[in-house]
């Protein structure tokens, strides 16, 4: 039984890998078997399809971005302190990530294409931006942003900073997009606080 | 002769609706064959390598996305009258596009794997963060923006609203995020006007 989950695991993380370097659509059972040691049938015993295997990839690389740039900052007191740390995880996160963002990649390739997989994707994508309202609706509650701000033009703002960071690093190597991250980020909120 | 450009032109415009449904890697050349009427041998009397077929439908991509989006743009007088143009073209495209803008798609599924296809698209997104900054540029000497305004830093702030607009259109489906765009390019203008 716990071998079996660490099978799964093992499994999952190797996935993970693979479609962030090579895309969802491209993710190959046999490459897969191939790396994590197991026949095709070996890994279907794991997984009933390769739409189920993709899936699941995205819940766990989900529960992995949750884990580690999202859930930490709850731990922060309640208040723009909690959203300063999202912006401090989501910068080590695009540092340490291999081949990039494996759910901003699925947002990309699952955008127009109907069926399962985009919808899993977009709830995901609406958990991540809820949780973005929800951080900016505390602080206005605390004080520290004004009662009529509009959480949803500071969301999109706010959200667009880090998906435009993450290109400029990944892609074009621009290291400098990080200090130009945290000065947007600083003239976000003063824009909100004195509008 | 003619008929032979004709031929590569349906080509490249199959795979292009092709690959920003399905993604770069899962282009599949027997798919694309079946679906232009040729055999596989008759479509690599086109292209040499699926690497080379990869590289014309990114230059496809990045030229039709020139002559919708940016060149129209420089019609506009010098000056800010470029930007807003840009921004106006932007959305036009990004409802026109069918499956996503194969261009993001390709930024971000070869972020991180070193090769020819990758050089293209970084070399292809280069040249569009430098056609903002020049545009950006022209306004400052226009006088229409300050003349220590820090192009890079706007040109960041400015993609990003651009790309973070692309991902709640499409993903998330929120039309509402046009106006959201254009609520912030205006108070992104203001806030370089007057530091």
């Amino acid at each position: 039984m716990s071998k079996g989950l660490d099978t799964k695991e093992t499994i999952l993380r190797t996935a993970c890998e693979l479609s962030s370097k090579f895309g969802f659509e491209a993710l190959s059972i046999g490459k897969l078997a191939t790396k994590v040691g197991l026949s095709k049938s070996g890994l279907f015993g794991h997984f009933n399809s390769k739409e189920q295997l993709q899936i699941d990839v995205l819940n766990y690389t989900a529960e992995n971005f949750t884990a580690k740039v999202l859930r930490p900052a709850v731990k922060k007191p309640r208040g723009l302190a909690r959203v300063d740390a999202i912006i401090a995880n989501w910068l080590e996160w695009s540092k340490y990530e291999k081949g990039g963002c494996p759910l901003l990649a699925a947002a990309i390739e699952f955008d127009d294409r109907p069926g399962e997989i985009r919808k899993v994707v977009r709830a995901l994508y609406e958990q991540q931006i809820n949780f973005y309202k929800r951080a900016f609706q505390i602080a206005v509650e605390c004080g520290e942003l004004p009662k009529d701000t509009d959480i949803n033009q500071i969301v999109y703002e706010f959200y667009s900073l880090l998906v435009g960071q993450h290109i400029y690093t990944r892609l074009l190597k621009d290291q400098s997009v990080e200090e130009r991250l945290l000065l947007a980020y600083e003239q976000l909120k003063a824009k909100f606080s004195n509008p």
